[in-house]
Protein backbone atom coordinates (compact mmCIF):
# COMPACT_ATOMS: atom_id res chain seq x y z
CA UNK A 1 0.00 0.00 0.00
CA UNK A 2 3.05 2.27 0.80
CA UNK A 3 2.70 3.91 -2.74
CA UNK A 4 -0.09 2.56 -4.28
CA UNK A 5 -2.18 5.72 -2.89
CA UNK A 6 -0.10 8.01 -4.46
CA UNK A 7 0.36 6.49 -7.78
CA UNK A 8 -3.39 6.02 -7.40
CA UNK A 9 -3.57 9.89 -6.80
CA UNK A 10 -1.01 10.78 -9.69
CA UNK A 11 -3.31 8.81 -11.88
CA UNK A 12 -6.41 10.38 -10.94
CA UNK A 13 -4.34 13.67 -11.63
CA UNK A 14 -2.77 12.92 -14.76
CA UNK A 15 -6.44 11.96 -16.87
CA UNK A 16 -8.43 14.78 -14.63
CA UNK A 17 -7.49 16.71 -18.34
CA UNK A 18 -7.69 13.84 -20.25
CA UNK A 19 -9.99 13.13 -23.12
CA UNK A 20 -13.81 11.61 -21.25
CA UNK A 21 -13.85 8.92 -24.44
CA UNK A 22 -10.46 7.56 -23.64
CA UNK A 23 -10.99 8.32 -19.85
CA UNK A 24 -13.22 6.80 -17.10
CA UNK A 25 -11.39 9.17 -14.72
CA UNK A 26 -12.19 12.67 -16.72
CA UNK A 27 -15.60 11.40 -17.56
CA UNK A 28 -16.91 10.68 -13.90
CA UNK A 29 -15.18 13.68 -13.25
CA UNK A 30 -17.59 14.97 -15.74
CA UNK A 31 -20.47 14.13 -14.25
CA UNK A 32 -19.71 15.71 -11.15
CA UNK A 33 -19.89 15.31 -7.53
CA UNK A 34 -23.61 13.54 -6.80
CA UNK A 35 -22.58 10.42 -9.19
CA UNK A 36 -18.92 10.55 -7.85
CA UNK A 37 -20.07 10.09 -4.24
CA UNK A 38 -22.70 7.64 -5.34
CA UNK A 39 -19.88 5.60 -6.57
CA UNK A 40 -18.01 5.31 -3.37
CA UNK A 41 -21.46 4.14 -1.49
CA UNK A 42 -22.00 1.87 -3.98
CA UNK A 43 -18.22 0.52 -4.03
CA UNK A 44 -19.14 0.12 -0.26
CA UNK A 45 -22.64 -1.65 -0.75
CA UNK A 46 -20.54 -4.03 -2.42
CA UNK A 47 -17.56 -4.66 -0.18
CA UNK A 48 -20.28 -5.54 2.50
CA UNK A 49 -21.47 -8.40 0.18
CA UNK A 50 -18.42 -9.58 -0.28
CA UNK A 51 -17.28 -9.37 3.46
CA UNK A 52 -20.75 -11.36 4.79
CA UNK A 53 -20.27 -13.63 1.81
CA UNK A 54 -16.76 -14.73 2.79
CA UNK A 55 -15.35 -13.71 -0.65
CA UNK A 56 -12.05 -12.41 0.26
CA UNK A 57 -10.94 -11.94 -3.28
CA UNK A 58 -14.31 -9.76 -3.34
CA UNK A 59 -13.14 -7.47 -0.77
CA UNK A 60 -9.77 -7.07 -2.11
CA UNK A 61 -11.23 -6.37 -5.57
CA UNK A 62 -14.21 -3.51 -4.52
CA UNK A 63 -11.71 -2.36 -1.72
CA UNK A 64 -10.03 -1.54 -4.62
CA UNK A 65 -12.94 0.15 -6.51
CA UNK A 66 -13.66 1.64 -3.09
CA UNK A 67 -9.99 3.38 -2.74
CA UNK A 68 -10.18 4.42 -5.89
CA UNK A 69 -13.42 6.38 -6.16
CA UNK A 70 -12.67 7.67 -2.92
CA UNK A 71 -9.80 9.20 -4.54
CA UNK A 72 -11.64 10.93 -7.51
CA UNK A 73 -14.41 12.04 -4.91
CA UNK A 74 -11.03 13.99 -2.86
CA UNK A 75 -9.50 15.17 -6.10
CA UNK A 76 -13.09 16.91 -7.44
CA UNK A 77 -13.09 18.06 -3.51
CA UNK A 78 -9.87 19.47 -3.70
CA UNK A 79 -8.17 17.15 -1.18
CA UNK A 80 -6.49 14.09 -0.96
CA UNK A 81 -5.52 11.02 0.84
CA UNK A 82 -2.96 12.72 2.51
CA UNK A 83 -5.63 14.65 4.55
CA UNK A 84 -7.46 11.45 5.78
CA UNK A 85 -4.04 10.83 6.25
CA UNK A 86 -3.56 13.11 9.10
CA UNK A 87 -6.54 12.54 10.63
CA UNK A 88 -5.54 8.95 11.73
CA UNK A 89 -2.06 9.94 12.73
CA UNK A 90 -3.90 12.71 15.01
CA UNK A 91 -6.52 10.43 15.97
CA UNK A 92 -3.53 7.34 16.52
CA UNK A 93 -2.35 9.29 19.59
CA UNK A 94 -6.07 8.52 21.33
CA UNK A 95 -6.38 5.43 22.71
CA UNK A 96 -9.01 2.88 23.33
CA UNK A 97 -12.16 4.03 24.93
CA UNK A 98 -10.90 7.82 24.67
CA UNK A 99 -10.71 7.07 20.70
CA UNK A 100 -14.53 5.33 20.30
CA UNK A 101 -15.90 8.55 22.53
CA UNK A 102 -13.67 11.20 20.06
CA UNK A 103 -15.33 9.12 17.37
CA UNK A 104 -18.98 8.59 18.71
CA UNK A 105 -21.34 11.04 16.44
CA UNK A 106 -24.84 12.67 17.86
CA UNK B 1 -0.70 9.23 3.67
CA UNK B 2 2.38 7.05 3.76
CA UNK B 3 2.78 5.82 6.56
CA UNK B 4 -1.06 6.29 8.18
CA UNK B 5 -2.38 3.09 6.69
CA UNK B 6 0.64 1.38 8.25
CA UNK B 7 0.60 2.78 11.81
CA UNK B 8 -2.99 2.09 12.00
CA UNK B 9 -2.69 -1.38 10.59
CA UNK B 10 -0.21 -1.61 13.32
CA UNK B 11 -2.90 0.07 16.26
CA UNK B 12 -5.59 -2.51 14.57
CA UNK B 13 -2.91 -5.66 14.86
CA UNK B 14 -2.29 -4.08 18.32
CA UNK B 15 -5.83 -3.70 19.48
CA UNK B 16 -7.34 -7.04 18.39
CA UNK B 17 -5.83 -8.68 21.87
CA UNK B 18 -6.44 -5.63 24.00
CA UNK B 19 -9.23 -6.00 26.67
CA UNK B 20 -13.00 -4.67 24.93
CA UNK B 21 -13.62 -2.80 28.18
CA UNK B 22 -10.90 -0.45 27.28
CA UNK B 23 -10.50 -1.12 23.33
CA UNK B 24 -12.77 -0.33 21.11
CA UNK B 25 -11.03 -2.45 18.29
CA UNK B 26 -11.29 -5.64 20.45
CA UNK B 27 -14.82 -4.60 21.14
CA UNK B 28 -16.21 -4.46 17.46
CA UNK B 29 -13.75 -7.25 16.28
CA UNK B 30 -15.32 -9.12 19.16
CA UNK B 31 -19.14 -8.18 17.44
CA UNK B 32 -18.36 -10.31 14.08
CA UNK B 33 -17.53 -9.36 10.84
CA UNK B 34 -21.27 -8.71 10.01
CA UNK B 35 -21.37 -5.66 12.36
CA UNK B 36 -18.09 -4.72 11.11
CA UNK B 37 -19.04 -4.43 7.57
CA UNK B 38 -22.04 -2.67 8.90
CA UNK B 39 -19.94 0.07 10.28
CA UNK B 40 -17.76 -0.19 6.56
CA UNK B 41 -21.17 0.73 5.05
CA UNK B 42 -22.50 3.57 7.54
CA UNK B 43 -19.34 5.51 7.40
CA UNK B 44 -19.58 5.29 3.57
CA UNK B 45 -23.51 6.20 4.01
CA UNK B 46 -21.41 9.50 5.60
CA UNK B 47 -18.86 10.17 3.34
CA UNK B 48 -21.96 10.83 0.49
CA UNK B 49 -23.92 13.27 2.62
CA UNK B 50 -20.74 14.95 4.03
CA UNK B 51 -19.80 15.48 -0.54
CA UNK B 52 -23.22 16.49 -1.38
CA UNK B 53 -22.92 18.85 1.57
CA UNK B 54 -19.94 20.25 0.17
CA UNK B 55 -18.27 19.77 3.77
CA UNK B 56 -14.83 19.29 3.22
CA UNK B 57 -13.77 18.72 7.04
CA UNK B 58 -16.49 16.28 7.26
CA UNK B 59 -15.53 14.13 4.27
CA UNK B 60 -12.13 13.62 5.83
CA UNK B 61 -13.32 12.91 9.26
CA UNK B 62 -15.68 10.21 7.41
CA UNK B 63 -13.16 9.08 5.54
CA UNK B 64 -11.14 8.54 8.21
CA UNK B 65 -13.57 6.62 9.99
CA UNK B 66 -14.07 4.86 6.81
CA UNK B 67 -10.57 3.64 6.52
CA UNK B 68 -10.61 2.73 10.24
CA UNK B 69 -13.28 0.22 9.99
CA UNK B 70 -11.97 -1.12 6.72
CA UNK B 71 -9.11 -1.84 8.25
CA UNK B 72 -10.33 -3.85 10.90
CA UNK B 73 -12.88 -5.70 8.96
CA UNK B 74 -9.50 -6.74 6.21
CA UNK B 75 -7.69 -7.86 9.85
CA UNK B 76 -11.04 -9.98 10.39
CA UNK B 77 -10.64 -11.48 7.53
CA UNK B 78 -6.80 -12.05 7.35
CA UNK B 79 -6.45 -9.41 4.50
CA UNK B 80 -4.40 -6.05 4.69
CA UNK B 81 -4.13 -2.68 2.76
CA UNK B 82 -1.19 -4.17 1.36
CA UNK B 83 -4.03 -6.69 -0.57
CA UNK B 84 -5.68 -3.81 -1.80
CA UNK B 85 -2.41 -2.22 -2.77
CA UNK B 86 -1.50 -4.70 -5.09
CA UNK B 87 -4.72 -4.71 -6.57
CA UNK B 88 -4.04 -0.68 -7.40
CA UNK B 89 -1.03 -1.37 -8.64
CA UNK B 90 -1.58 -4.22 -11.13
CA UNK B 91 -4.63 -1.95 -12.52
CA UNK B 92 -2.38 1.34 -12.70
CA UNK B 93 -0.89 -0.27 -16.11
CA UNK B 94 -4.44 -0.69 -17.47
CA UNK B 95 -5.39 2.99 -18.80
CA UNK B 96 -8.21 4.52 -20.00
CA UNK B 97 -11.94 2.76 -21.32
CA UNK B 98 -9.54 -0.29 -20.67
CA UNK B 99 -9.52 -0.29 -17.02
CA UNK B 100 -13.29 0.60 -16.96
CA UNK B 101 -13.85 -2.65 -19.31
CA UNK B 102 -12.24 -4.25 -16.32
CA UNK B 103 -14.16 -2.76 -13.89
CA UNK B 104 -17.29 -3.00 -15.39
CA UNK B 105 -19.52 -5.33 -13.81
CA UNK B 106 -22.32 -7.67 -14.41
CA UNK C 1 -49.21 -4.07 3.97
CA UNK C 2 -52.37 -2.14 2.93
CA UNK C 3 -53.03 -0.07 5.74
CA UNK C 4 -49.79 -0.24 7.66
CA UNK C 5 -48.10 2.81 5.84
CA UNK C 6 -51.22 4.85 6.46
CA UNK C 7 -51.27 4.23 9.80
CA UNK C 8 -47.21 4.93 9.70
CA UNK C 9 -47.75 8.24 7.91
CA UNK C 10 -50.57 9.32 10.59
CA UNK C 11 -48.72 8.25 13.54
CA UNK C 12 -45.26 10.13 12.05
CA UNK C 13 -47.40 13.05 11.47
CA UNK C 14 -49.22 12.94 15.14
CA UNK C 15 -45.66 12.84 17.08
CA UNK C 16 -44.41 15.78 14.28
CA UNK C 17 -45.14 18.24 17.06
CA UNK C 18 -44.69 16.12 20.04
CA UNK C 19 -42.10 16.39 23.16
CA UNK C 20 -38.70 15.43 21.60
CA UNK C 21 -37.77 13.89 25.11
CA UNK C 22 -40.47 11.38 24.81
CA UNK C 23 -41.04 10.82 20.61
CA UNK C 24 -38.59 9.24 18.87
CA UNK C 25 -39.63 10.45 15.95
CA UNK C 26 -39.79 14.30 17.02
CA UNK C 27 -36.07 14.01 18.16
CA UNK C 28 -35.22 12.67 14.64
CA UNK C 29 -37.36 15.36 12.82
CA UNK C 30 -35.39 17.96 15.17
CA UNK C 31 -31.94 17.12 14.02
CA UNK C 32 -32.35 17.21 10.48
CA UNK C 33 -32.81 15.75 7.07
CA UNK C 34 -28.76 14.95 6.97
CA UNK C 35 -29.47 12.84 9.54
CA UNK C 36 -32.84 11.12 8.62
CA UNK C 37 -31.33 10.58 5.16
CA UNK C 38 -28.54 8.75 6.98
CA UNK C 39 -30.54 6.29 9.00
CA UNK C 40 -32.14 5.53 5.53
CA UNK C 41 -28.81 4.67 4.29
CA UNK C 42 -28.02 2.44 7.24
CA UNK C 43 -30.82 0.72 7.62
CA UNK C 44 -30.75 -0.37 3.65
CA UNK C 45 -26.94 -1.45 4.59
CA UNK C 46 -28.77 -3.48 7.40
CA UNK C 47 -31.48 -5.43 5.24
CA UNK C 48 -28.17 -6.21 2.81
CA UNK C 49 -26.49 -7.76 5.64
CA UNK C 50 -29.52 -9.58 6.58
CA UNK C 51 -30.19 -10.96 3.16
CA UNK C 52 -26.90 -12.01 2.57
CA UNK C 53 -26.81 -13.71 6.19
CA UNK C 54 -30.31 -15.83 4.72
CA UNK C 55 -31.84 -13.79 7.88
CA UNK C 56 -35.57 -13.58 6.91
CA UNK C 57 -36.58 -12.47 10.00
CA UNK C 58 -33.32 -9.52 9.78
CA UNK C 59 -35.18 -8.51 6.58
CA UNK C 60 -38.65 -7.89 7.82
CA UNK C 61 -37.17 -5.62 11.05
CA UNK C 62 -34.50 -4.12 8.75
CA UNK C 63 -37.50 -3.60 6.13
CA UNK C 64 -40.26 -2.36 8.94
CA UNK C 65 -37.20 0.25 10.29
CA UNK C 66 -36.27 1.27 6.88
CA UNK C 67 -39.71 1.63 5.66
CA UNK C 68 -40.50 3.72 9.48
CA UNK C 69 -37.38 6.03 8.22
CA UNK C 70 -38.35 6.59 4.96
CA UNK C 71 -41.92 7.69 6.20
CA UNK C 72 -40.07 10.45 8.40
CA UNK C 73 -37.77 11.20 5.12
CA UNK C 74 -40.88 11.84 3.37
CA UNK C 75 -42.99 13.59 5.91
CA UNK C 76 -39.83 15.89 6.21
CA UNK C 77 -39.79 16.91 2.22
CA UNK C 78 -43.25 17.42 2.23
CA UNK C 79 -43.92 14.34 0.41
CA UNK C 80 -45.79 10.93 1.29
CA UNK C 81 -45.80 7.25 0.58
CA UNK C 82 -48.79 8.39 -1.68
CA UNK C 83 -46.56 10.45 -4.23
CA UNK C 84 -44.50 6.79 -4.68
CA UNK C 85 -47.09 4.68 -5.03
CA UNK C 86 -48.50 7.13 -8.14
CA UNK C 87 -45.01 6.83 -9.58
CA UNK C 88 -45.34 2.70 -9.11
CA UNK C 89 -48.76 2.54 -10.55
CA UNK C 90 -47.46 4.70 -13.72
CA UNK C 91 -44.67 2.91 -14.43
CA UNK C 92 -46.57 -0.51 -14.23
CA UNK C 93 -48.10 0.33 -17.59
CA UNK C 94 -44.45 -0.31 -18.96
CA UNK C 95 -43.64 -3.59 -18.79
CA UNK C 96 -40.19 -5.57 -19.55
CA UNK C 97 -37.02 -3.86 -21.10
CA UNK C 98 -38.95 -1.01 -21.77
CA UNK C 99 -39.49 -0.78 -17.76
CA UNK C 100 -35.74 -1.00 -17.60
CA UNK C 101 -34.76 1.20 -20.37
CA UNK C 102 -37.13 3.92 -18.20
CA UNK C 103 -35.30 3.30 -14.49
CA UNK C 104 -31.24 2.67 -16.28
CA UNK C 105 -29.50 5.98 -15.40
CA UNK C 106 -26.79 7.71 -16.95
CA UNK D 1 -50.00 3.96 -1.94
CA UNK D 2 -52.78 1.68 -0.92
CA UNK D 3 -53.05 -0.74 -3.46
CA UNK D 4 -49.14 0.32 -4.98
CA UNK D 5 -47.42 -2.01 -3.36
CA UNK D 6 -49.91 -5.00 -3.99
CA UNK D 7 -50.22 -4.27 -7.72
CA UNK D 8 -46.42 -4.00 -7.66
CA UNK D 9 -46.23 -7.51 -5.55
CA UNK D 10 -48.86 -8.92 -8.08
CA UNK D 11 -46.17 -7.34 -11.25
CA UNK D 12 -43.16 -9.16 -9.49
CA UNK D 13 -45.29 -12.57 -9.17
CA UNK D 14 -46.16 -12.64 -12.53
CA UNK D 15 -43.01 -11.90 -14.12
CA UNK D 16 -40.68 -14.39 -12.28
CA UNK D 17 -41.48 -16.74 -14.94
CA UNK D 18 -41.17 -14.67 -17.89
CA UNK D 19 -38.13 -14.75 -20.41
CA UNK D 20 -35.20 -12.97 -18.93
CA UNK D 21 -34.93 -11.11 -22.44
CA UNK D 22 -37.64 -9.56 -22.00
CA UNK D 23 -38.09 -9.07 -18.05
CA UNK D 24 -35.93 -6.88 -15.89
CA UNK D 25 -37.68 -8.83 -13.15
CA UNK D 26 -36.73 -12.34 -14.16
CA UNK D 27 -33.25 -11.41 -15.50
CA UNK D 28 -33.04 -9.69 -12.37
CA UNK D 29 -33.48 -12.89 -10.21
CA UNK D 30 -31.67 -14.82 -12.35
CA UNK D 31 -28.75 -13.36 -10.98
CA UNK D 32 -29.35 -13.84 -7.47
CA UNK D 33 -29.95 -12.48 -4.21
CA UNK D 34 -26.54 -10.72 -3.63
CA UNK D 35 -27.08 -8.50 -6.78
CA UNK D 36 -31.00 -7.93 -5.52
CA UNK D 37 -29.44 -6.80 -2.48
CA UNK D 38 -26.86 -4.73 -3.58
CA UNK D 39 -29.94 -3.24 -5.78
CA UNK D 40 -31.81 -2.21 -2.35
CA UNK D 41 -28.38 -0.74 -1.12
CA UNK D 42 -27.72 1.14 -4.31
CA UNK D 43 -31.27 2.81 -4.22
CA UNK D 44 -30.68 3.60 -0.86
CA UNK D 45 -27.42 5.61 -1.61
CA UNK D 46 -29.32 7.29 -4.24
CA UNK D 47 -32.35 8.66 -1.99
CA UNK D 48 -29.88 10.20 0.45
CA UNK D 49 -28.50 11.79 -2.91
CA UNK D 50 -31.46 12.85 -3.79
CA UNK D 51 -32.50 14.28 -0.71
CA UNK D 52 -29.26 16.14 0.39
CA UNK D 53 -29.73 17.80 -3.08
CA UNK D 54 -33.11 18.96 -1.45
CA UNK D 55 -34.78 16.85 -5.00
CA UNK D 56 -37.58 16.21 -3.97
CA UNK D 57 -38.95 14.33 -7.46
CA UNK D 58 -35.78 12.81 -7.14
CA UNK D 59 -36.69 11.36 -3.86
CA UNK D 60 -39.86 9.83 -5.31
CA UNK D 61 -38.11 8.43 -8.30
CA UNK D 62 -35.58 6.87 -6.18
CA UNK D 63 -37.99 5.80 -3.53
CA UNK D 64 -40.21 3.63 -6.01
CA UNK D 65 -36.58 2.02 -7.38
CA UNK D 66 -35.87 1.17 -3.70
CA UNK D 67 -39.43 -0.23 -3.03
CA UNK D 68 -39.27 -1.93 -6.44
CA UNK D 69 -35.97 -3.75 -5.78
CA UNK D 70 -37.01 -4.35 -2.52
CA UNK D 71 -40.28 -6.13 -3.45
CA UNK D 72 -37.84 -8.15 -5.87
CA UNK D 73 -35.75 -9.14 -2.61
CA UNK D 74 -39.07 -9.89 -0.30
CA UNK D 75 -39.84 -12.23 -3.43
CA UNK D 76 -36.84 -13.77 -3.40
CA UNK D 77 -36.68 -14.74 0.02
CA UNK D 78 -40.51 -15.77 0.62
CA UNK D 79 -41.59 -12.92 2.17
CA UNK D 80 -44.13 -10.33 1.34
CA UNK D 81 -44.92 -6.61 2.17
CA UNK D 82 -46.95 -7.85 4.08
CA UNK D 83 -44.95 -9.60 6.67
CA UNK D 84 -43.06 -5.59 7.06
CA UNK D 85 -46.67 -4.67 6.92
CA UNK D 86 -47.43 -6.89 10.17
CA UNK D 87 -44.31 -5.66 12.11
CA UNK D 88 -44.78 -2.10 11.50
CA UNK D 89 -48.51 -2.47 12.82
CA UNK D 90 -47.12 -4.11 15.78
CA UNK D 91 -44.64 -1.52 16.34
CA UNK D 92 -47.78 0.98 16.16
CA UNK D 93 -48.70 0.03 19.85
CA UNK D 94 -45.57 0.98 20.93
CA UNK D 95 -44.80 4.42 21.44
CA UNK D 96 -42.26 6.76 21.96
CA UNK D 97 -39.29 6.59 24.31
CA UNK D 98 -40.51 2.76 24.30
CA UNK D 99 -40.30 1.99 20.37
CA UNK D 100 -37.33 3.56 20.42
CA UNK D 101 -36.01 1.19 22.86
CA UNK D 102 -37.09 -1.77 21.20
CA UNK D 103 -35.54 -0.63 17.63
CA UNK D 104 -32.12 0.43 19.17
CA UNK D 105 -29.64 -2.18 18.15
CA UNK D 106 -26.71 -3.54 19.91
Amino acid sequence: MREALEQLEATIARRRSADPETSYVARLLGKGRPKIAQKVGEEAVEIVIAAISGDKKGVVMEGADLLFHLGVLLAEMGLSFDDIGAELERRDGISGIAEKAARSKG
